[in-house]
């Protein structure tokens, strides 16, 4: 079959491919949004898929680019960018922001850089796309905070990865709740559940490490499950009671270097101290007066992605559950009570949010799809110049939320009220 | 079709029926327990039929006799009795209590008067079967868990009704908990979900006042969740940290009398004030080291019974959930991860605790079985002289739990520890 | 305890008990209505309860009153007239049927014993009640409906027992499809799976033996589901196409004389003929021009009761699983599709066919109770001199169905079509 | 922004833009997979993804490169090019299989076209994908299968899209037939449900003309069903009797011209005579004895894409509905009944079919995966050499199905056996 040869039909994508860029679902008429990335982990390799996609099934006012990944190792780096078709690669982060070819610096790295890089991106006149936690800090979050609103000014935008917002379904519960379906409410209760901590032999990781991760089911599972509470109500949480736990305080090392644990170990025995928590339980109130509860652990023997958040009111009721994230369960109260009940939408509707662009009827999308459509809704933002949603701002309020929890926690449980910010969620 | 007549076949059931007890599955040869029931409302209905139908389904060692109802209003209990199968009908407790041909008192009656009953039946001499929560105070609790043991030494029965340890499925969860399938236990999550309080304009009723009811969801639904999580672990909660809410604190009278709601009002504007909790959410640890988290509402709109209990461990987990009782999901993280799964086993099989007594394969059981198994336990206990399960200490250790959670809930949610008592759960 | 005594409170069933009638909710004012029940098996057992629980609970025009029950061994019939409450027992059914302080007789046995019985009942001048199939083959249900026609006219009733109409998620269904919620019938899909001869060495029992059975999982599970989807859309199938097979053609014989199979073989290598169906598939069409699809087998692995039926129309669908029979799936299609689902309805409220006698909302029933509401509602159709719903000629109907479904297997599967009646389903 | 630049950090993917392949997940090292694809609606674009996302995701012997892209009308087709990421259009297929930079012919056209087209391209030396069914007569698929048979020879690829083996779950399902643990199968029930044509309002599509669609729901979702069950079970049906049905015969005509239809219509009352099938139910038969039963239909109100497979088997059973696709049921007939049920595997774990190179655990795909993993698939085979599964003679069994299933429904439903190739599934 040879080599490849130009191809002989219409070229239909000629500008693009010739200035290199890698254009995705490029039209001769759409500005770039030239995307760089810092990470190419499991993140990276989600927003990867994300930016890559975007273009091609949505209509978008800019046409994102891939064009610089980043990361420390220079051959793995390399690597991922050709896997993850990124134009360019680059291995020292302060290289990539300081580009004039880069519009969105896209942060996927661990916790404990996103203060410093968005920063500086922002600084530097950059969009910032950050993941979650927003920081490990609440200062570190209010500076980013305060970085943002001024950039804001200048027309930057900073969004926070929370991607759970971008399931179709729960898109659809949020506009069902500020349709009114759920009324006055009453309750929320919430748990993030995985299981992969359950063996106590189960190896160290970065993730297990304070001074990277900030914490742990909390930062990780706890920052999703507050946010996504937050979002799908309309309102901040006032204040928590928390307990949290470390089940398995000393965990064996990898068997190779894992990256922030130093040198892999030639000692079997060797083992590593587990400093963040495994498991966080708590209560908190809403300011309309609902009462919410809250787990997030990696300790749930055989439940592996199972976010579920269930929202109670007056008038309805709510559930999801990320295992089965292509259903929405609705229990509209205004009904006949001789035939109500709890109905599972199918969330693969045109109706539905994000689904116009994607499949028939019935053929339902999957984790990845949330990057896609975090991609989209922030080239919509960026273009049209609206607020972030979720803003720094935001992520701020979840990162005192977890701060709260954690002092809770070391206080003997006390109610802990967290400060409201005049900003809405 | 005529007046009844004398059978003419074989007679069976001569005996039985010329001495008037109305015995259910007599035999000649099996003694009787003759029941004197205080209370006929929704409890006494149900235990009515556990009496009436437990000798008729298993083989007992003792002989149930639905001697004696006890109500108040005469008319009421008398039209009870013919409807339950009561061969005669009480209007003063005491008289009741005093009759030398009753074995067991069964106190179906509110909180309130557990205590005086309970404490004049063991004076009495009688067995005691009594509702659950087992008082309305811990004091009070603690004086029936006196008077149980010292009647234990007469060789006296004193048991509790916490009839949620009688389903199958609930029942075949603590055999698999004994057996190790959960292993080290990590979490127990609980919820008890009833929505008849969500229109505000529901009417009072005795259970939303305080010196009737002890509390609201609480010790309703609470006194549930906490005896079973308590149960299906072997472990008592070492201590707890609550929130507690009155969402709605005035309801509007119903039109007729309610009992202890004073006469009837003309004022159809007419209202009460609701003195004890709507719902209630708190945390808590087990002496393992698990962590737990328990709610109780009247406020989950769409969820009528939803009493739904989790155990994860480190070989297994467990969950039930009464809306599907005859169903119990179980995941053993033993198995190759490959095949692994939480699986639905349909409790209805003769491997199943109670059910080989019962239909075929997969014929399911309803909410009332609950009480034909508490009967029969109790009639098998009683008979055998062995301790009773769950016993009035066991009641008394929910009831701690409760006034820790009210405590915790009064003091900013501080976490509040429980006095351990000797005696296991 | 000593010995059984006069109670000493008001005595409040005296006049029942005097009698020795064992009336089952006895009240001084409604007449009775005496059963004799033939056959004391499985079914017996079921009725049994049916019969002593129907007065407690509902409030009924005459008082059901277990009178005799009849078997062929006198010492386990009177065995079993003691465990389950009759107040006689006979060992001949035509002793029973001569005895003229019977009303009603209640056929439990095999297929083979139903016709003769019944007709004898009917000529007698007693209600019946037969459990189904109706009969062995359709020569006898016809003789069986003519002889009810006839009976009819002299104020007689015959029902036959297709008990799976007293699900309360069913007698919704009904009354859905009554209401028009589903509008013009497209598709009516039904298996009834169970899984108890999955084993090729499970032993022989009568079930398996055409000259007692009448057919296999076709006359025992296949009734059922025929019934059922002519009962739930309110049309009788017009004609059927069917596959029918034995997978195990031998089985070895039980260690002891089983009923029917002669005397127990001391040959551990005995082993007897199957002589029905293990399993039936077939399709068929209704009037409407709706299209159907049937299975029953007890070859379905894992699936213990699982009838499952389904109905889609113009305008909605329902769907009911026994092994969930506190549930009613429901869509209806009328509504924005952005919101539109399959709803669970919880058939456990007030407003749901037979609840509001039972316990509060979600606490649901078993299996056994579709025999109380068959009592129940027999009592009435007795008590109003109503026609009988299902009527023999319903019973009729359904025979010629499970006939034609053997004369299509028979046949290389070639649709057969069944002739109508004028009488309604 | 400004216009796109060269990047600055290192260019990683230089050669393969250059090139102006638009090589997806390209490396200096694998020779390229070029990929020209005709039809660019629902199929093509899911096409699409495949092929940009497998070399991302997968380790790839070969580099698919989407080289050019075939529609009739030259500005949809460019549109659609830029759209999907395809390098160049063209307007006739016959000049797309002329193209000597052209390795694989990719057919995405309704039914009517692919025996043309898959027979053009196989005669020039190119691998062919074939979107299902494979044909829409057996004369056609017998061509098509000789054709692939002589390419065979000369090293060609034809495969036949049948993606539904490639959703995890399914192929999880198939590696479990294969060890065993269905053991002797007895039952196969299979049915696929949508419900867009519930409305009798819903216009005409070329889907309802039999002159381009071949059949119905039987061609489009039959198909797929019988597919799935034969490679499930790895075994071929042996004779089915059927049922099909139109149930609503006349539709509007669309409001503009759809393909195939000819001029729009200004006349709003224009109607189109449906030509195909609405429904088919089906029974069948397996050569191990097993049974099946199949449906198909457009009017299962509120089931939108329910691809549902239930095998039982001695040893086990497996259940797969299409709604929750990350989800496999699995009963283990070899355990304890104690413990026993129907597991829900969830299938998104490294030890399960495609996961190991997607997201962590519990991190749930979709619907568009299964072409990523049909595009990894065939990769492989194109470059090990291996036979093709499914293969073309593997379509024409289905199509050999459909046709029975269509003759038998036109002979009253006798049964029609289907003949036996030679090769295997």
């Amino acid at each position: 079959m040879g080599q490849p040869q130009q191809p002989e039909g219409a070229e239909v994508a000629a500008a693009a491919t010739e200035a290199g860029t890698g254009a995705t679902g490029a039209s001769a008429t759409r500005p770039p949004l030239r995307v760089g990335m810092v990470g190419y982990a499991f993140m990276g390799a989600a927003h990867s898929q994300g930016w890559r996609t975007a273009g091609r099934v949505f209509d978008l006012p800019l046409d994102p680019v891939p064009a610089a990944i980043c990361g420390r190792d220079a051959d793995a780096v390399r690597e991922a960018a050709l896997r993850h078709g990124w134009a360019s690669a680059e291995t020292d982060w302060r290289a990539l922001v300081a580009r004039d070819d880069i519009d969105l610096v896209d942060i996927c790295t661990p916790g404990d850089s996103h203060a410093e890089i968005a920063l500086a991106a922002l600084a530097a006149g950059k969009h910032v796309l950050c993941e979650k936690p927003l920081a490990n800090t609440v200062d570190e979050a209010e500076a980013m905070t305060r970085a943002a609103e001024a950039a804001a000014a200048r027309g930057q935008v900073a969004m926070v990865g929370f991607n759970y917002r971008r399931v179709p379904a729960t898109a659809l519960a949020r506009r069902m709740v500020a349709e009114g379906r759920v009324g006055r409410l009453r309750h929320v209760r919430v748990v993030y559940l995985q299981d992969w901590l359950v063996d106590p032999q189960a190896p160290m990781t970065w993730r297990l490490r304070r001074e990277q991760a900030g914490s742990g089911a909390l930062g990780d599972l706890g920052a999703h499950i507050v946010d996504l509470a937050q979002y799908l109500t309309g309102e901040r949480l006032a204040g928590v009671s928390a307990l949290t736990e470390t089940f398995v305080r000393e965990r064996p090392l990898p068997g190779g270097a894992a990256r922030g644990l130093g040198a892999a170990s030639a000692d079997p025995a060797a083992t590593g101290q587990v400093t963040v928590d495994d498991a966080a339980v708590f209560t908190g109130r809403f300011p309309s007066g609902a009462l919410a509860s809250f787990e997030a652990t990696r300790y749930a023997t055989g439940r592996k992605n199972a976010l579920r958040i269930e929202l109670n009111g007056e008038r309805g009721s709510l559930a999801f559950d990320l295992e089965r994230l292509n259903e929405l369960q609705y229990h509209d109260a205004t009904e006949p009570g001789e035939h109500a009940g709890f109905r599972r939408i199918l969330v693969t509707e045109p109706e539905h949010p994000y689904l116009d662009a994607w499949w028939p009827p019935g053929h339902g999308l999957g984790y990845e799809h949330t990057f896609v459509h975090q991609a989209r809704d922030l080239v919509h933002t960026i273009a049209e110049g609206r607020r972030p949603d979720p803003s720094f701002a935001d992520g701020l309020h979840v990162q005192r939320v977890l701060t709260a929890v954690e002092e809770s926690a070391g206080k003997n449980s006390v109610y802990t009220p967290i400060a409201a910010d005049p900003a809405a969620v």
